[in-house]
């Protein structure tokens, strides 16, 4: 396959190729031609076709794609192949919610536990995951093999978690808080930030 | 202000800005230059020198950007001119999490109510929010006002809950179910699809 060069607007769409692509598997729809995935997905066919020649090209001239292959394929390149363990620091309601989502595992992401430094919540198992003390982060870290951690802590807490995560061997940084992380170059981090999600949305009602 | 035809791209980056100018102005800081921006905001000087010129441009040759009129400036376009008033429906974990975040009331975003339809959870009052049930949902928002609502419910449950919006004079949505609505033309929807943003963040990390 010749992954190389892809534009990241390429990449963030296929995690949505992937969600449709599982929902036509749940609904045993074994093939689908770019014109189909084109209404259903709402990009053009010919975005479509460009995206998934990207990556080699799955389409088949007169027969579309095999759904399932399809879906495999784009999985691959997710890094969907393998089991990641995962651990939440930062156990309040946005780390439960979080907890709570079956779908992330079994996409093969494997919570471990949930870390926090509040006494009240240390301790506690919540949906048969324990809360342990941030005390014990690097040990629990280095000998469970996490690769990912979400920081769900709140924003001043947030960059002395990436700080301890740097200096163990995850590589990957799912982050929660309202800052913009300082991590070494070999760490990822995707941020989630509500508030400029939620601004976005209000620039959109005001123009509307 | 000639604010038409600014590009999507432009507009998701206004969020940071105006988080980065806050923190300034918490800072104390008065006035900065592109290059300086530069610097703490991740984009180049003239990538800054571009967006802010979409706006009318408020930088002065010499001088750099008044922190505070920049700041109120992109709140302006953002909507940040008056307050919304917000609901919540689904209130798990995740609903609970967004409705203890005080910084969306802060920005103007203020929470009326949350919904659901458990019986558990209906009827209780979560930091001073009562929790109704969906059977006023229709009522609650045309009596109130009600402008923005957060889905933070299941997957299956959120189609049904745009629908019933779409009835009402609601015309922003933001969704957190892992499902992309369908919603009349003129209702505007943000999607955090949680999912999709983990798939990127494992493609990366395989990646790297």
């Amino acid at each position: 396959m010749k992954e190389k060069n892809i534009s990241l607007a390429v990449i963030r769409r296929l995690p949505k190729y992937h969600r449709y692509l599982k929902e036509m598997l749940d609904n045993d729809i074994k093939r689908i031609s770019s014109k189909e995935l084109s209404k259903v997905i709402g990009f053009t066919a010919s975005q479509i076709r460009q995206d998934l020649n990207n990556f080699g090209g799955f389409g088949q001239q007169g027969y579309g794609y095999n759904v399932e292959d399809l879906y495999e394929e784009i999985g691959k390149i997710l890094g969907l192949t393998r089991d990641y363990n995962v651990i939440i620091v930062g156990a309040g309601n946005l780390g439960q919610a979080l907890a709570n989502y079956s779908s992330f595992g079994r996409l093969g992401f494997k919570l471990k536990a949930m870390f926090d430094i509040n006494p009240k919540i240390v301790g506690l198992t919540i949906k048969d995951i324990q809360v342990l003390d941030m005390d014990t982060f690097e040990t629990f870290v280095n000998e469970n093999n996490v690769e990912i951690v979400y920081i769900c802590t709140n924003r001043d807490g947030a960059q002395d978690v990436a700080d301890r995560i740097s200096k163990t061997n995850v590589k990957a940084i799912w982050n929660f808080a309202p800052v913009d992380l300082k991590v070494p170059e070999d760490v990822v981090v995707e941020n989630v930030h509500l508030i400029d999600n939620l601004l976005t949305l209000s620039y959109f009602l005001k123009e509307n």
